[in-house]
Protein backbone atom coordinates (compact mmCIF):
# COMPACT_ATOMS: atom_id res chain seq x y z
CA UNK A 1 0.00 0.00 0.00
CA UNK A 2 1.16 3.84 -0.60
CA UNK A 3 2.89 5.06 2.26
CA UNK A 4 2.54 8.84 2.75
CA UNK A 5 4.98 10.20 5.18
CA UNK A 6 2.81 13.59 6.66
CA UNK A 7 2.97 16.01 9.75
CA UNK A 8 -0.07 18.45 10.16
CA UNK A 9 1.62 21.28 7.91
CA UNK A 10 0.31 23.08 4.76
CA UNK A 11 1.75 20.86 2.81
CA UNK A 12 1.10 17.19 3.60
CA UNK A 13 -2.34 18.41 3.95
CA UNK A 14 -2.45 19.13 -0.08
CA UNK A 15 -1.41 15.87 -0.54
CA UNK A 16 -4.00 14.56 2.00
CA UNK A 17 -6.85 16.09 -0.03
CA UNK A 18 -5.70 14.67 -3.13
CA UNK A 19 -5.56 10.63 -1.56
CA UNK A 20 -9.13 11.22 0.18
CA UNK A 21 -10.73 12.86 -2.89
CA UNK A 22 -9.17 10.26 -5.50
CA UNK A 23 -10.17 7.12 -2.96
CA UNK A 24 -6.30 5.47 -3.51
CA UNK A 25 -5.87 3.30 -0.11
CA UNK A 26 -3.21 4.98 1.58
CA UNK A 27 -1.14 4.19 5.06
CA UNK A 28 -0.37 7.06 6.83
CA UNK A 29 3.28 7.57 8.71
CA UNK A 30 3.37 10.33 11.17
CA UNK A 31 6.95 12.19 10.63
CA UNK A 32 6.91 14.67 14.09
CA UNK A 33 9.18 17.42 13.15
CA UNK A 34 9.10 19.09 16.11
CA UNK A 35 10.31 15.90 17.37
CA UNK A 36 13.26 15.89 14.58
CA UNK A 37 12.29 12.71 12.98
CA UNK A 38 12.80 14.48 9.60
CA UNK A 39 16.23 13.88 10.09
CA UNK A 40 16.34 9.94 10.54
CA UNK A 41 18.67 8.66 8.23
CA UNK A 42 15.87 6.18 7.37
CA UNK A 43 13.79 8.89 6.15
CA UNK A 44 16.88 10.87 4.96
CA UNK A 45 16.90 7.94 2.51
CA UNK A 46 13.37 8.68 1.32
CA UNK A 47 13.97 12.23 0.96
CA UNK A 48 17.00 14.18 1.28
CA UNK A 49 15.21 17.43 1.85
CA UNK A 50 14.33 15.96 5.32
CA UNK A 51 10.87 17.69 4.76
CA UNK A 52 7.60 16.15 4.64
CA UNK A 53 5.23 15.78 2.59
CA UNK A 54 6.64 11.91 0.55
CA UNK A 55 5.44 9.12 -0.52
CA UNK A 56 6.22 5.35 -1.46
CA UNK A 57 4.36 3.95 -3.53
CA UNK A 58 5.58 0.19 -4.16
CA UNK A 59 9.72 1.09 -5.24
CA UNK A 60 8.37 4.69 -6.61
CA UNK A 61 9.73 7.45 -4.14
CA UNK A 62 7.99 10.89 -4.77
CA UNK A 63 9.10 13.77 -2.45
CA UNK A 64 7.74 17.48 -1.90
CA UNK A 65 4.02 18.25 -2.30
CA UNK A 66 3.49 19.82 -5.89
CA UNK A 67 6.26 16.90 -7.31
CA UNK A 68 3.69 14.50 -5.79
CA UNK A 69 0.40 16.00 -6.57
CA UNK A 70 1.22 15.68 -10.13
CA UNK A 71 3.10 11.94 -9.96
CA UNK A 72 -0.68 10.84 -8.41
CA UNK A 73 -2.56 12.89 -11.18
CA UNK A 74 -0.74 11.53 -13.53
CA UNK A 75 -0.75 7.56 -12.00
CA UNK A 76 -4.35 7.73 -11.86
CA UNK A 77 -5.65 10.44 -14.59
CA UNK A 78 -7.32 12.38 -12.11
CA UNK A 79 -7.42 16.00 -11.13
CA UNK A 80 -6.07 17.34 -14.59
CA UNK A 81 -7.30 19.95 -17.19
CA UNK A 82 -8.67 18.59 -20.25
CA UNK A 83 -5.82 16.71 -22.34
CA UNK A 84 -4.62 19.62 -24.84
CA UNK A 85 -0.69 21.40 -25.19
CA UNK A 86 -3.03 24.86 -23.90
CA UNK A 87 -4.32 23.00 -20.87
CA UNK A 88 -0.99 21.20 -19.71
CA UNK A 89 1.00 24.24 -20.40
CA UNK A 90 -1.30 26.50 -17.90
CA UNK A 91 -1.54 23.64 -15.52
CA UNK A 92 2.43 23.27 -15.16
CA UNK A 93 3.12 27.34 -15.32
CA UNK A 94 0.55 27.90 -11.93
CA UNK A 95 1.88 24.42 -10.72
CA UNK A 96 5.48 25.76 -10.74
CA UNK A 97 3.97 29.57 -9.82
CA UNK A 98 2.76 27.66 -6.06
CA UNK A 99 6.00 25.57 -6.03
CA UNK A 100 8.34 28.11 -6.86
CA UNK A 101 6.30 31.57 -5.58
CA UNK A 102 3.38 31.42 -3.22
CA UNK A 103 5.06 28.27 -0.89
CA UNK A 104 8.39 29.59 -0.61
CA UNK A 105 7.52 33.29 -0.30
CA UNK A 106 4.42 32.41 2.23
CA UNK A 107 7.01 30.43 4.37
CA UNK A 108 9.08 33.37 5.05
CA UNK A 109 6.50 35.56 5.67
CA UNK A 110 5.57 32.76 8.24
CA UNK A 111 8.95 32.75 9.75
CA UNK A 112 9.43 36.28 10.01
CA UNK A 113 6.31 37.36 11.64
CA UNK A 114 5.89 34.41 14.03
CA UNK A 115 9.49 32.50 14.57
CA UNK A 116 12.62 34.78 13.47
CA UNK A 117 14.59 35.83 16.62
CA UNK A 118 15.03 39.82 16.66
CA UNK A 119 13.66 42.48 14.68
CA UNK A 120 13.86 42.24 10.96
CA UNK A 121 11.74 45.15 9.82
CA UNK A 122 13.31 44.71 6.22
CA UNK A 123 12.71 40.97 5.65
CA UNK A 124 9.51 41.49 7.30
CA UNK A 125 8.35 43.96 5.05
CA UNK A 126 10.00 42.31 1.77
CA UNK A 127 8.15 38.57 2.52
CA UNK A 128 4.89 40.25 3.80
CA UNK A 129 5.07 42.16 0.35
CA UNK A 130 5.80 39.00 -1.79
CA UNK A 131 3.44 37.06 -0.29
CA UNK A 132 0.39 39.25 -0.91
CA UNK A 133 1.90 39.86 -4.10
CA UNK A 134 1.37 36.28 -4.80
CA UNK A 135 -1.74 35.47 -3.35
CA UNK A 136 -2.87 38.47 -5.17
CA UNK A 137 -2.40 36.88 -8.24
CA UNK A 138 -4.01 33.94 -7.29
CA UNK A 139 -7.27 35.61 -6.34
CA UNK A 140 -7.62 37.29 -9.27
CA UNK A 141 -6.94 33.88 -11.45
CA UNK A 142 -9.73 32.59 -9.14
CA UNK A 143 -11.81 35.82 -10.36
CA UNK A 144 -11.51 34.66 -13.81
CA UNK A 145 -13.42 31.14 -13.52
CA UNK A 146 -14.70 28.66 -10.27
CA UNK A 147 -11.33 26.89 -10.05
CA UNK A 148 -7.71 28.05 -11.51
CA UNK A 149 -8.38 25.71 -14.20
CA UNK A 150 -11.92 27.66 -15.43
CA UNK A 151 -14.97 25.12 -14.60
CA UNK A 152 -12.72 21.76 -13.58
CA UNK A 153 -11.23 20.98 -10.03
CA UNK A 154 -7.50 19.86 -10.24
CA UNK A 155 -4.30 20.00 -8.45
CA UNK A 156 -4.14 23.37 -8.39
CA UNK A 157 -6.89 24.13 -6.27
CA UNK A 158 -5.62 21.07 -4.37
CA UNK A 159 -2.30 23.16 -3.72
CA UNK A 160 -3.79 26.29 -3.35
CA UNK A 161 -5.97 25.23 -0.59
CA UNK A 162 -3.22 23.64 1.94
CA UNK A 163 -1.64 27.27 1.75
CA UNK A 164 -4.38 29.75 1.51
CA UNK A 165 -5.99 29.26 5.67
CA UNK A 166 -2.52 30.59 6.89
CA UNK A 167 -2.83 33.66 5.49
CA UNK A 168 -3.70 35.81 8.44
CA UNK A 169 -0.66 33.57 9.89
CA UNK A 170 1.47 35.67 7.45
CA UNK A 171 -0.16 38.45 6.65
CA UNK A 172 -2.43 39.14 10.10
CA UNK A 173 -5.60 38.78 11.20
CA UNK A 174 -8.77 39.76 8.60
CA UNK A 175 -6.03 39.74 5.45
CA UNK A 176 -8.47 36.89 4.53
CA UNK A 177 -10.84 39.92 3.21
CA UNK A 178 -8.62 40.87 0.87
CA UNK A 179 -8.70 37.86 -1.60
CA UNK A 180 -12.45 37.09 -1.72
CA UNK A 181 -12.24 34.25 -4.91
CA UNK A 182 -9.46 32.58 -2.68
CA UNK A 183 -12.31 32.85 0.58
CA UNK A 184 -14.67 31.74 -1.38
CA UNK A 185 -12.74 28.82 -3.10
CA UNK A 186 -12.28 27.66 0.45
CA UNK A 187 -15.61 27.41 1.50
CA UNK A 188 -16.55 25.50 -1.24
CA UNK A 189 -13.39 22.57 -0.88
CA UNK A 190 -13.78 22.68 3.11
CA UNK A 191 -17.17 21.40 2.68
CA UNK A 192 -16.21 18.68 0.54
CA UNK A 193 -16.33 15.22 2.64
CA UNK A 194 -12.72 14.41 1.43
CA UNK A 195 -11.45 18.15 2.77
CA UNK A 196 -12.91 16.81 6.20
CA UNK A 197 -11.03 13.91 6.32
CA UNK A 198 -7.66 15.05 5.52
CA UNK A 199 -7.90 17.63 8.02
CA UNK A 200 -7.96 14.97 10.76
CA UNK A 201 -4.54 14.46 9.76
CA UNK A 202 -3.35 16.77 12.37
CA UNK A 203 -5.15 14.23 15.13
CA UNK A 204 -4.37 10.90 13.82
CA UNK A 205 -0.98 11.36 15.50
CA UNK A 206 0.03 12.50 19.29
CA UNK A 207 2.17 15.17 17.37
CA UNK A 208 4.70 17.43 19.77
CA UNK A 209 2.78 20.59 19.88
CA UNK A 210 5.08 23.00 22.22
CA UNK A 211 7.54 24.83 19.94
CA UNK A 212 10.74 24.92 22.56
CA UNK A 213 14.18 25.18 22.35
CA UNK A 214 14.59 21.63 21.11
CA UNK A 215 11.77 21.63 18.41
CA UNK A 216 13.36 25.25 16.87
CA UNK A 217 16.43 23.55 17.09
CA UNK A 218 14.87 20.25 14.94
CA UNK A 219 12.91 22.82 12.43
CA UNK A 220 15.01 26.35 12.55
CA UNK A 221 18.99 24.56 13.05
CA UNK A 222 20.17 28.15 10.61
CA UNK A 223 19.26 30.40 13.66
CA UNK A 224 21.62 28.08 15.95
CA UNK A 225 24.13 27.94 12.83
CA UNK A 226 27.43 29.99 13.43
CA UNK A 227 27.63 33.33 11.94
CA UNK A 228 28.66 33.41 8.01
CA UNK A 229 32.25 35.17 7.32
CA UNK B 1 7.75 29.88 -34.43
CA UNK B 2 7.93 29.61 -30.47
CA UNK B 3 8.85 32.64 -28.79
CA UNK B 4 10.70 33.36 -25.75
CA UNK B 5 10.67 35.79 -23.72
CA UNK B 6 14.14 36.24 -21.89
CA UNK B 7 16.85 38.44 -20.17
CA UNK B 8 20.33 37.60 -19.23
CA UNK B 9 19.14 35.92 -15.42
CA UNK B 10 19.72 32.40 -14.51
CA UNK B 11 15.95 30.77 -15.15
CA UNK B 12 15.63 32.38 -18.85
CA UNK B 13 19.33 30.50 -19.19
CA UNK B 14 18.23 26.85 -18.44
CA UNK B 15 15.21 27.46 -21.12
CA UNK B 16 17.72 28.70 -23.54
CA UNK B 17 19.62 25.56 -23.04
CA UNK B 18 16.99 23.31 -23.82
CA UNK B 19 15.98 25.09 -27.05
CA UNK B 20 19.90 25.19 -28.18
CA UNK B 21 20.41 21.25 -27.19
CA UNK B 22 16.78 20.21 -28.79
CA UNK B 23 17.58 22.67 -31.73
CA UNK B 24 13.52 23.69 -31.76
CA UNK B 25 13.54 27.12 -33.71
CA UNK B 26 12.95 30.37 -31.93
CA UNK B 27 12.40 33.71 -31.79
CA UNK B 28 13.76 35.49 -29.07
CA UNK B 29 11.70 38.05 -27.26
CA UNK B 30 13.67 40.41 -24.50
CA UNK B 31 12.61 41.71 -21.75
CA UNK B 32 14.53 44.42 -20.06
CA UNK B 33 13.74 43.88 -16.28
CA UNK B 34 15.97 46.88 -14.98
CA UNK B 35 13.97 49.00 -17.13
CA UNK B 36 10.68 47.14 -16.26
CA UNK B 37 9.34 46.01 -19.37
CA UNK B 38 7.97 42.71 -17.10
CA UNK B 39 5.31 45.30 -15.68
CA UNK B 40 3.85 46.19 -19.55
CA UNK B 41 0.37 44.69 -19.67
CA UNK B 42 1.36 42.83 -22.86
CA UNK B 43 3.98 40.90 -21.28
CA UNK B 44 1.73 40.37 -18.61
CA UNK B 45 -0.96 38.68 -20.03
CA UNK B 46 1.67 36.04 -21.17
CA UNK B 47 3.09 35.95 -17.33
CA UNK B 48 0.95 37.51 -14.50
CA UNK B 49 4.30 37.27 -11.93
CA UNK B 50 5.70 39.49 -14.16
CA UNK B 51 8.91 37.23 -14.36
CA UNK B 52 11.42 35.96 -17.27
CA UNK B 53 11.28 33.21 -18.76
CA UNK B 54 7.81 32.84 -20.69
CA UNK B 55 7.02 31.17 -23.86
CA UNK B 56 4.40 31.30 -26.80
CA UNK B 57 4.49 28.57 -28.73
CA UNK B 58 1.43 28.76 -31.00
CA UNK B 59 -1.69 29.47 -28.51
CA UNK B 60 -0.19 27.52 -25.95
CA UNK B 61 1.99 29.95 -23.10
CA UNK B 62 3.82 28.49 -20.24
CA UNK B 63 5.93 30.55 -17.61
CA UNK B 64 8.33 29.83 -14.66
CA UNK B 65 11.45 28.21 -16.26
CA UNK B 66 10.67 24.72 -14.55
CA UNK B 67 7.69 24.41 -16.18
CA UNK B 68 8.79 25.52 -19.57
CA UNK B 69 11.39 23.20 -19.30
CA UNK B 70 8.90 20.18 -18.45
CA UNK B 71 6.77 21.50 -21.42
CA UNK B 72 9.51 21.65 -23.75
CA UNK B 73 10.86 18.08 -22.59
CA UNK B 74 7.35 16.79 -23.02
CA UNK B 75 6.60 18.10 -26.40
CA UNK B 76 9.70 16.96 -27.49
CA UNK B 77 10.39 13.67 -26.03
CA UNK B 78 13.87 14.85 -25.26
CA UNK B 79 16.11 15.06 -21.78
CA UNK B 80 13.60 13.13 -19.73
CA UNK B 81 14.93 9.92 -18.05
CA UNK B 82 13.36 5.92 -18.99
CA UNK B 83 9.86 5.79 -18.90
CA UNK B 84 9.66 4.16 -15.70
CA UNK B 85 7.17 5.33 -12.77
CA UNK B 86 10.64 5.39 -10.78
CA UNK B 87 12.04 8.02 -12.50
CA UNK B 88 8.97 9.99 -13.44
CA UNK B 89 8.54 10.26 -9.76
CA UNK B 90 12.23 10.76 -9.60
CA UNK B 91 11.99 13.91 -12.16
CA UNK B 92 9.08 15.28 -10.49
CA UNK B 93 10.99 15.11 -6.85
CA UNK B 94 14.18 16.87 -7.70
CA UNK B 95 12.52 19.06 -9.97
CA UNK B 96 10.31 20.19 -7.58
CA UNK B 97 13.49 20.76 -5.04
CA UNK B 98 14.96 22.34 -7.70
CA UNK B 99 12.06 24.77 -8.08
CA UNK B 100 10.64 25.28 -4.69
CA UNK B 101 13.98 25.38 -2.87
CA UNK B 102 17.78 25.52 -4.84
CA UNK B 103 15.52 28.62 -6.88
CA UNK B 104 14.16 30.51 -4.03
CA UNK B 105 16.73 29.78 -1.65
CA UNK B 106 19.40 31.29 -3.81
CA UNK B 107 17.52 33.42 -5.06
CA UNK B 108 17.18 35.01 -1.00
CA UNK B 109 20.67 34.58 -0.57
CA UNK B 110 21.54 36.66 -3.48
CA UNK B 111 19.26 39.35 -2.83
CA UNK B 112 20.40 39.53 1.17
CA UNK B 113 24.21 39.63 0.54
CA UNK B 114 24.41 42.06 -2.58
CA UNK B 115 20.93 43.69 -2.76
CA UNK B 116 19.24 44.28 0.63
CA UNK B 117 19.48 47.95 1.97
CA UNK B 118 20.91 48.19 5.46
CA UNK B 119 22.20 45.60 7.50
CA UNK B 120 20.02 42.35 8.27
CA UNK B 121 22.54 39.83 10.10
CA UNK B 122 19.72 37.14 10.48
CA UNK B 123 18.66 36.92 6.92
CA UNK B 124 21.91 36.81 5.82
CA UNK B 125 22.67 33.78 7.93
CA UNK B 126 19.47 32.15 6.98
CA UNK B 127 19.51 31.96 3.35
CA UNK B 128 23.62 31.42 3.03
CA UNK B 129 22.74 28.20 5.36
CA UNK B 130 19.66 27.08 3.15
CA UNK B 131 21.33 28.03 -0.10
CA UNK B 132 24.87 25.89 1.22
CA UNK B 133 22.41 22.96 2.21
CA UNK B 134 20.52 22.76 -0.92
CA UNK B 135 23.20 22.83 -3.26
CA UNK B 136 25.28 20.49 -0.88
CA UNK B 137 21.98 17.90 -1.68
CA UNK B 138 22.26 18.58 -5.21
CA UNK B 139 25.96 17.77 -4.56
CA UNK B 140 25.29 14.97 -3.11
CA UNK B 141 23.49 13.60 -5.42
CA UNK B 142 25.73 14.35 -8.11
CA UNK B 143 28.32 11.83 -6.10
CA UNK B 144 26.29 9.10 -6.89
CA UNK B 145 26.23 9.71 -10.82
CA UNK B 146 27.39 11.32 -13.57
CA UNK B 147 23.68 13.50 -14.21
CA UNK B 148 20.89 14.02 -11.99
CA UNK B 149 19.46 10.73 -13.29
CA UNK B 150 22.34 8.94 -13.21
CA UNK B 151 24.14 8.16 -17.02
CA UNK B 152 20.92 10.13 -18.72
CA UNK B 153 21.31 14.02 -19.38
CA UNK B 154 18.17 15.20 -18.74
CA UNK B 155 15.97 18.81 -17.84
CA UNK B 156 17.51 18.57 -14.22
CA UNK B 157 20.91 19.45 -15.20
CA UNK B 158 19.93 22.04 -17.33
CA UNK B 159 18.11 23.13 -14.25
CA UNK B 160 21.48 23.09 -11.72
CA UNK B 161 23.56 24.60 -14.73
CA UNK B 162 21.65 27.72 -15.03
CA UNK B 163 21.67 29.01 -11.35
CA UNK B 164 24.62 27.13 -10.64
CA UNK B 165 27.48 29.95 -11.68
CA UNK B 166 25.82 32.13 -9.02
CA UNK B 167 27.00 30.13 -6.16
CA UNK B 168 30.25 32.46 -5.44
CA UNK B 169 27.69 35.26 -5.52
CA UNK B 170 25.55 33.61 -2.59
CA UNK B 171 28.22 32.10 -0.70
CA UNK B 172 30.89 34.10 -1.24
CA UNK B 173 34.03 33.58 -3.40
CA UNK B 174 35.64 30.20 -3.72
CA UNK B 175 32.39 28.68 -1.94
CA UNK B 176 32.43 26.47 -5.58
CA UNK B 177 35.37 24.44 -3.98
CA UNK B 178 32.62 22.98 -1.47
CA UNK B 179 30.69 21.29 -4.03
CA UNK B 180 33.37 19.56 -6.89
CA UNK B 181 30.54 17.71 -8.27
CA UNK B 182 28.64 20.36 -9.14
CA UNK B 183 31.78 22.15 -10.47
CA UNK B 184 32.48 18.63 -12.49
CA UNK B 185 28.75 18.82 -13.80
CA UNK B 186 29.41 22.59 -14.90
CA UNK B 187 32.72 22.18 -16.57
CA UNK B 188 30.94 18.97 -18.86
CA UNK B 189 28.20 21.05 -19.42
CA UNK B 190 29.46 24.49 -20.49
CA UNK B 191 31.72 22.84 -23.15
CA UNK B 192 28.65 21.50 -25.01
CA UNK B 193 27.84 23.88 -28.38
CA UNK B 194 24.52 24.47 -27.33
CA UNK B 195 25.94 25.69 -23.68
CA UNK B 196 28.19 28.15 -25.36
CA UNK B 197 24.96 29.13 -27.56
CA UNK B 198 23.09 29.98 -24.58
CA UNK B 199 25.29 31.84 -22.91
CA UNK B 200 25.43 34.46 -25.78
CA UNK B 201 21.87 35.49 -24.29
CA UNK B 202 23.35 38.73 -22.64
CA UNK B 203 24.78 39.62 -26.15
CA UNK B 204 21.86 39.62 -28.12
CA UNK B 205 20.11 42.33 -26.59
CA UNK B 206 21.69 45.84 -25.35
CA UNK B 207 19.79 44.85 -22.12
CA UNK B 208 20.54 48.34 -19.10
CA UNK B 209 23.43 47.03 -17.26
CA UNK B 210 23.41 49.88 -14.24
CA UNK B 211 21.33 48.78 -11.13
CA UNK B 212 20.30 52.27 -10.08
CA UNK B 213 17.52 53.72 -9.12
CA UNK B 214 14.93 53.33 -11.29
CA UNK B 215 16.09 49.31 -11.88
CA UNK B 216 16.29 49.18 -7.93
CA UNK B 217 12.40 50.21 -7.98
CA UNK B 218 11.16 47.71 -11.02
CA UNK B 219 13.26 44.85 -9.36
CA UNK B 220 12.76 45.03 -5.93
CA UNK B 221 9.10 47.41 -5.44
CA UNK B 222 9.18 46.08 -1.91
CA UNK B 223 12.00 48.22 -0.93
CA UNK B 224 9.88 51.19 -1.86
CA UNK B 225 6.93 49.92 -0.78
CA UNK B 226 5.34 51.39 2.98
CA UNK B 227 6.23 49.60 5.65
CA UNK B 228 3.30 46.54 6.83
CA UNK B 229 1.34 47.53 9.88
Amino acid sequence: MLKFYYNAAPNPLKVALFLEESGLPYEGVAIDTKRGQQHDPAFLAINPNAKVPAIADGDVVVFDSNAILLYLAEKTGMFLPENSPAARGALLSWLMFIASGVGPFSGQAVHFRNFAPGDNPYARKRYEYEARRHWRIIDDRLGQGRYMMGDTYTILDMAVWGWAPRIPFMLGEGAMADFPNIARLMAELDARPAAQAALTLKDRHAFKVEMDDAAMRSMYPQIFAPDPV
